[in-house]
């Protein structure tokens, strides 16, 4: 309230900025930021806690640009309120290696909370924000010590709301009663194909209704700056709903083709830039222009939320010497380091012990974890029961009315909504005190493809618990049986998926997922049971492969990862009683981890001078990598008792001793055998 | 209306089938089936139009089970049906190679029109085929000949309605106005992880309705078979929106666990069988009974079935008369065969015609093939102007209403909704009258893996237009930059992955494309001009692999595909003047076509006796199957003018003659360089 001629005066600077950046660049998209630039500046000057001394102060508010191609909105912002980003970073928006690119990427830009742009997926993180905060308060804060209590403010457009991925997250958030979550959806009416009246008629509101939300509208967000303050404050005054305010904009607001797809995605044209210029009081032939007032007002608010975190960290000290160990805890979290000792609970196998499915031996990490690691949050998408996922006597992450749970629970009830599970996971470990892990099927896990790809991308500490890892899941067949996708995922960068073969590399799987701070993973677990293996250690695995069975004179190196190693191993035998062939066998759960051991180690696992055969059940893309041949699945696979699938596709002793004994037949007369470890050069990675 | 105990004891004799055939297999789904077998009763005796002699009669009522789960309840409606599926195939449910899988699949089960399982797939399915329903019918029907007229239901759970891919469709769905859409939802509060209550507590019809659906409840759909078919008949009056009916079942009715998850994905115990089919009125020691009046009561329907198909038969014979040619193509459409002559359309290119990039000549092959291709429908995912995917005064496919539009319209907007675009797509071409397309960029084709899995898996002719295909994509940056999606649906058995370089192997692309009647289809598209290269011709590149650039006595052979196949051409005369090496050059658009010529040819290819190196500005993965080296992409990319981005990352002449000129050397001393194309043994595809 009390707005001036100063309010104007900076949104139109963020307006020129966006305008000025796009057109350098020639590329990007001004429309959204010069549509948004009201509300922007409403929320960012007088509504969010931040302290742009220290983007990474723990109870600042979260602010996700979901449709994030409106990144110079963001970029202005953040040069204005003092972030660090500068004029020149501006002027060089969309450049190689500048810290502003074409979409907000959190690991390089300070301010920047997530990684947005493929639509939807903010504000999906945004849920997952706002779970982490409620859940993050409920553990830490005492009476007296309201330490956490941050909003989490979220602006997205058409876009987002048509993505399944935000469907989801948004009925998960009204299911959970998240009351500090604010979406601000800028209805403006146009996406790329032009007016929404195309594709997009649904009446939002009653739909974000529905699903449990506090829906108000704004009439006229070009010019009412008052309303919007005020819908801001209403909503934080609801606390048991999230919600969600439908703001009335015009894209490219000032643009001779505002209110049309003209503004969207492409850079005004120079007559254009004059004009509005003109409009706003800017002139025509500056680029790139701060007013002194503009600064001012934001330095203001910038020494606001620094004395606001000068407050936090004294009420911290405080609550440091009354809660010590809570303090030290959440101090500890932040910095992603896990509790001393912690590993000392990962289960250690022999060989004698009895054979057990890797999905159960993640359950009885997890068991035998959970207390060690406080930060660990679990979940599944609807299939607890099959992922194991649970500890028992864990808790459920739910609104206290529910009576099912609480909010300082540790296991979220996902339900059915994948894609939302990951991006949420990604917003939870933006947050900064949690370490999430989620399960499905592992099929399903391409459901949240778009999800894993921004957890590698944004480097999160992200964990999968996919299960029914193969056609040995059995009966319920080609729909759900993966076959592609190990290859897709380890095709990703920056992300690891291992494949345990037994217990102990159950145990170094976890290790390296939880250890790694910034590299998510896909755990590849069976339904079937698995034998424990002679060599496997913890300390071997954890190297990413290794050899599970060492022959001298071998005559092929057998290569394989989970629930087939065992096989290879039985296979041992038949190759020697029946066609006196000596293998060596060699388990590789993880090549991620496995290739950036050195180079003399991944010989000694793979040598030279012999042939190598890799067996795995799925497609064999990616094993020439490793392997002079490959015995896979490049097809679909089938629906029957998973003995009688393996069976079928020859996935016994018999059937990788036949491929073998034509490996060692192809490969005889070559002498000198390279390792495929040999390479040229090195890759780009 | 007029129930009697002959009908309860069909509804009865379906729920025993279900309960007999889990318990055999030792696994599947008998609550489901259980729950919703007076619905199914009641749809498939009294309402739904079809004749199980002919499974693909046209204007059959199209069936979809959504929550494929359930499968036993359609294979025992198609058992008793009589649409050939014996006791012994119910038997076999769940076996190894028999045609009543874990999950219901299309391609060899007959009368199952889509497979389904994953949830919310059939959902957006069942939109697409009544998209299909209401396209053909505005193409073909007369004054006086209603030949197109059949509705489409769709039973969907939770499951489904919790699924992101299913809320895409439905939105799609309300706009499109689909009044012969009708969707029972199977409200009986019970998913994998208990009660709903847990995770899915939204007002779903109300959610439904903000989309534009007509919603009613039935309370009681566990007895009251006349209020079900009371609404199914309302929902068929609502002619201008799809129809929900929110069912309220208990799951697993009948069982000692009824109304618990106890019931949802296990067979029920022995006890509980004998108990429920005492109430049931069957005796407990016989299993897989069917009344002789359950029999006689589905070969009634069956034979009206029969008859209406034949009344149908002679409308479209009269029709002939009066409209043989709409009545050829009709007829044609559904043989898959494309009009005679159509591929000289495809446009041709020599080398001195300019550099186009692929995304502009795709748009130029369907602005020469549309016409004479009358089942091609097209569309994108709210990209239209990038992915170039409209001719030029195509007409949209929208409710007359809206004035944007009309049903016969071939260009469907489909929202910013990529997910359900694939799903919808799948039930395009499963409707039999449609070839579809539908464009995004390349990254999000990764939104909608779960359904691109289905095309292939279910065998369906649809292609995707799938630009901005690589960091050549430029400023956009990392989140929309691919690096594993070829990788990902390359390693997707019958797949095709196109990454065409120029014009003639864009039409070539095009062309397999549209000739595979039971295969998918990628188009990789690039944004960046491209030039016409010297020895592309439509007939090789149809071969998925050909020498772009031979010479004697090679060095080196350099394997590409796409925007690099140019840039390695350039980089022969670098490779000359500055290494006095001579490089052959090879494309490779297609693998999964390539892979299909014989040994000799792809020999001729990639020959013996000289190393070879790939270039893709991607992940390598998959690559090692081809060349000796690989240069590519295994980390993100950057966001930058594309130039720029591909010096970055030396996707230059320069860059790839030092890679080649490693490779050379690396290999130099190896005695008869074997080429990949050589396999020790045949996969198993």
């Amino acid at each position: 309230m009390g707005y001036t001629d100063q309010d104007w005066q900076s949104i139109n600077t963020i307006r020129t900025l966006a305008i000025d950046a796009t057109f350098a660049a020639n590329s990007g998209h001004p429309g959204a930021p010069m549509g948004m630039a009201p509300v922007a500046h409403v929320l960012w000057n007088r509504i969010m806690n931040y302290n742009p001394k220290n983007p990474k102060w723990l109870n600042r508010d979260r602010f996700v640009l979901s449709n994030g191609h409106g990144c110079m909105l963001q970029y202005a912002l953040l040069h204005l309120a003092g972030f660090g980003l500068t004029i020149d970073d501006l002027k060089n928006f969309r450049h190689v290696d500048s810290i502003t690119p074409g979409h907000p990427e959190s690991h390089d830009t300070p301010g920047i909370e997530v990684t947005t742009g493929p639509l939807g997926q903010g504000f999906a993180n945004a849920v997952g924000l706002a779970i982490a905060q409620e859940h993050t308060a409920a553990q830490f804060n005492k009476p007296g010590f309201e330490l956490i209590n941050n909003h989490t403010y979220v602006f997205m457009g058409d876009g987002c709301h048509m993505e399944g991925v935000a469907s989801e997250a948004a009925s998960m958030a009204g299911h959970l009663q998240l009351g500090n979550l604010i979406a601000i959806y800028d209805d403006n009416n146009i996406s790329i194909d032009g007016n929404t009246n195309c594709a997009f008629t649904e009446d939002v509101n009653k739909r974000m209704e529905a699903y449990g939300w506090h829906c108000v509208t704004v009439g006229d967000g070009d010019h009412d700056l008052d309303s919007i303050e005020a819908a801001i404050k209403a909503c934080q005054a609801v606390k048991d709903k999230p919600s969600m305010i439908k703001l009335r904009t015009t894209i490219g607001f000032g643009s001779k083709l505002e209110g049309t797809g003209g503004v969207h995605g492409a850079p005004l044209k120079k007559d254009d830039i004059i004009q509005v210029k003109e409009k706003f009081g800017f002139n025509p032939e500056e680029t790139f222009v701060v007013p002194q007032g503009v600064h001012e007002q934001y330095s203001k608010k910038s020494a606001e939320g620094a004395a606001l975190e000068q407050e936090w960290n004294q009420l911290l000290e405080k609550y440091s010497k009354e809660h010590s160990a809570e303090a030290a805890d959440l101090k500890r979290r932040q910095t992603g380091a896990l509790p001393e000792g912690w590993e000392k609970n990962l289960p250690v196998y022999t060989p004698a012990d009895k054979a057990v499915a890797s999905r159960k031996l993640s359950e009885i990490v997890l068991g035998k974890i959970h207390d060690a690691i406080p930060e660990l949050v679990g979940g599944s998408a609807d299939l607890t029961g099959s992922n194991l996922t649970r500890w028992k006597d864990a808790v459920d992450f739910q609104p206290p009315s529910t009576g099912l749970g609480d909010w300082s629970g540790r296991y979220i009830r996902y339900g059915v909504r994948e894609h939302a599970m990951g991006a949420v996971m990604n917003g939870l470990a933006a947050y900064g005190t949690i370490l999430p892990y989620g399960g499905t099927f592992l099929n399903f896990v391409s459901y949240a493809a778009g999800a894993v790809r921004l957890s590698a991308l944004s480097r999160e500490r992200v964990i999968w618990v996919a299960t029914h890892d193969s056609i040995g899941l059995g009966e319920d067949g080609p729909t759900h049986q993966p076959i592609e996708t190990l290859a897709h995922f380890r095709a990703l960068p920056n992300c690891m998926v291992w494949r345990p073969a037994d217990g102990n590399e159950t145990s170094a799987a976890y290790y390296v997922a939880l250890t790694s701070l910034h590299t998510p993973t896909i755990l590849a677990l069976s339904r079937q049971d698995l034998p424990q293996l002679e060599n496997s250690t913890i300390a071997s695995a954890i190297k990413g492969g290794y050899v599970v069975h060492e022959a001298e004179k071998a005559d092929i190196t057998i290569v394989s990862t989970g629930s087939e190693v065992g096989i290879c191993v039985d296979a041992i035998k038949t190759l020697k009683e029946q066609h006196n062939l000596t293998a060596r066998v060699v388990s590789i759960p993880c090549f991620e981890v496995f290739d950036t051991q050195s180079k003399e180690y991944r010989l000694s696992v793979l040598p030279d001078g012999i042939p190598s055969l890799s067996v795995e059940v799925m497609s064999t893309m990616g094993w020439e990598r490793y392997t002079h041949e490959q015995f896979g699945l490049n097809r679909f696979g089938a629906s029957g008792a998973y003995k009688d699938v393996y069976k079928k596709f020859e996935f016994t002793p018999e059937g990788i001793a036949k491929r073998a004994v034509a490996t060692v037949d192809f490969w005889k007369d070559v002498p000198n055998i390279r390792s495929p470890i040999n390479r040229a050069f090195q890759q780009l990675i």
